[in-house]
């Protein structure tokens, strides 16, 4: 089987002004390679005529497949749709589909529908037309020779809606491809440097048609182990066994696969038990309350929390005990337990959890320096804390601490 | 004034594969950018010689400046390092300044210095090098008739660090560019439509050296105003007036110029007046707390905040009246004005804002739909609220409620 290579061009000025970030060609990449296909190269480029033309003539001849996102809006309409008629050299006509779809989205929001809204619709003959269900740019697939070129709207969620429903079947019947079949297994509570060196054995041991990817956000690791091959039932069991032996040598790490993140792995597991959570926040400062209710459907679980900042707001509306205080410090052991047991309490939830340090940059003390952090967890069994020391970061120290805390959670709570 | 043209080359095969997304090259586009250089093309390529080779060859003949970024780590140094240096046509001696600056890097964290590790300080003999501060592979600078091209590591901060202090004179340095004279304008509670319409007719009327560029993020967008000249006083006097002239049509939409964020207005607004704020939340669960807090110091003006999520904690913890609840509902301009008022008074505040609303997906009435929210702001003078009727979506409604109560806020702290 030979390589299929792909190019990505993003067209647009917005881009290479800096703008606006390039998160179109990183989606398309991962699904492209998904499908088998090596991404080789990406370029974008300026709403002009002459970098469109030299780039889209010469990725025609070298690439299997090149994929244009952008150039398509009604401003710059024009260029991009007319050099690829030249290019491909076709006669522009009216679609009828598209037509009818633009002007059914006229109607609908009421607004004139003007010679140049009817002229989206205007295609070169020799291309297939991909109809574009939510907007009016219609994405556009030439062949020449062994090799396709698709043209794609720049905004995100048409492109992405008109990339899986078309264009997969289009490369799929076009190219032989091989089949790729991935399993995401995602980490919290141990570096990248750590997890590999727990790994390493196993992953040089891997079979040439598995591969593995590390994959850091702060305070997770996602490790993507990957398959590509002829046989996709084989594929799959070669895919299962190995993740299977990964699993045993970091399965305290794990928090979940693929599609899991954190704040959802610990939405389900309280629901599953029938639990309900409240939170005491002093230095994340409502980032772990906001994290838990990020999920859709946590009001089931979540009953609330306090970000209790001050300590007189520690002494009034959590009960923190002022001899506790003074003796130890906001910043301790002691502190971070009773906030969670009594946020618990008061919030009448079977589980609390807490948070109380430096998150800097100032606050910091010889003994207690910046990143220095406690969090608690409280059920109607146990309280318990954990010291954390993190990084000179304010940013990073909210997220770190928002993530232990979940992480304690998550280790704390027991399934039956 | 000939236009200086660049060329942003990117190295690594984890952003072909899509498992980062290229945020250095955005950064530097700007950057670039306000030097007065037009940044004409951006290219990502993988980790291997001949695609190095032949993007960089070609790109030195047509651009008069490239900036490559990438490919310096220690698994593909050798690379880029010597395609540069065969391309240049060079011999790779060690800098010294380099191997001691490594030197003493591996001496501080107590690492083994490994042959490798020495061979980091081995740079083409017919380059510039520039000395990164903060990691242990150097930028690289090479001339080739009028053109330069420039080679700076991968990992963000060490490349920005190397650009700002080292790049951009050696740019300024080498090509005669014009001044760019950049206002950023900041506005929040108005769309990109509405803000067109009220200030079209001053847009078409800016002198040919000025121009503007419409930044949107959610709730907010920035306006960026720019004149570019070859006479910086001038120029400075021309943009301050149409800034002026800019003001007066939006001038209440203004929260900030510049660096300014709305969390940081209204911070240093709370400071200068002595005030203090606490935060009552339910449907943004903990996230205007979590703005408030994201500024360093905050811990001057914010005394905390409590999340009420169930109706329960409203009544217990906020002292929501049980009648108005029934009455009203919990989405309701009383409940919203109540829990503003409560948090304010119960800790000992100036000032209570609030949020009541259906974030979605679900939990919606005919009456209700999904995005039917309420905002509230209370001091000791007044109490205040305001409907807002937002999207289906919940992570947005939960972002442009936010921003939307610290602009409720912002409207109605007054400077004397």
């Amino acid at each position: 089987m030979n390589k299929i290579t792909c190019h990505i061009i993003t067209i647009g000025d917005e881009i290479l002004y800096g703008h606006i970030l390039d998160t179109n060609s990183k989606w398309l990449s991962q699904k492209i390679i998904d499908l088998g296909i090596t991404v080789s190269k990406k370029t974008s480029i300026g709403d002009n005529n002459s970098d469109i033309n030299y780039n889209i003539k010469k990725s025609i001849s070298n690439y299997n497949l090149t994929i244009i996102t952008g150039g398509l809006g009604p401003t710059n309409d024009d260029i991009t749709k007319n050099c690829l008629n030249n290019i491909f050299d076709g006669d522009l006509v009216y679609d009828e589909k598209t037509f009818n779809h633009i002007k059914k989205i006229f109607k609908e929001r009421n607004f004139d529908f003007t010679q140049k809204n009817k002229d989206q619709a205007l295609v070169p003959n020799n291309c297939k037309v991909l109809l574009n269900q939510f907007g009016t740019a219609p994405g556009m697939a030439f062949e020449k020779n062994e090799n396709i070129l698709i043209s794609l709207p720049g905004v995100p969620f048409e492109m992405k809606s008109l990339f899986e429903n078309g264009c997969i079947n289009l490369i799929k019947k076009k190219f032989t491809l091989p089949f790729i079949y991935h399993r995401m297994i995602k980490t919290v509570g141990i570096g990248e440097s750590w997890l590999s060196d727990k790994i390493s054995n196993w992953e040089n041991n891997l079979d040439k048609d598995l591969s593995l990817a590390y994959l850091p956000s702060i305070g997770r690791v996602k490790l993507r182990l990957t398959g590509k091959g002829d046989d996709i039932s084989k594929l799959k069991v070669k895919v299962k066994k190995e993740e299977k032996n990964l699993v045993s040598l970091i399965n305290k790490y794990i928090y979940g696969y693929d599609n899991d993140e954190l704040e959802n792995v610990v939405g389900n597991f309280l629901t599953k038990t029938n639990k309900t959570i409240s939170v005491a926040e002093s230095c994340t400062g409502g980032n772990i309350s906001s994290l838990i209710t990020s999920v859709p459907g946590s009001s089931k679980y979540f009953t609330g929390g306090i970000v209790a900042y001050s300590n007189e707001i520690k002494i009034n509306s959590l009960g923190i005990d002022q001899d506790t205080l003074n003796k130890y410090g906001a910043v301790s052991k002691e502190v971070a337990e009773q906030m969670a047991k009594n946020i618990r309490i008061r919030f009448n939830s079977s589980i609390g959890i807490s948070s109380t340090g430096i998150a800097g940059p100032s606050g910091g003390t010889k003994e207690k320096p910046v990143g220095t952090i406690w969090i608690a967890f409280s059920d109607k069994e146990k309280t318990i804390s954990k010291k954390l020391i993190l990084t000179k970061r304010r940013d990073v120290n909210i997220v770190l601490t928002t993530i232990n805390a979940l992480n304690l959670l998550r280790k704390n709570l027991k399934i039956d």
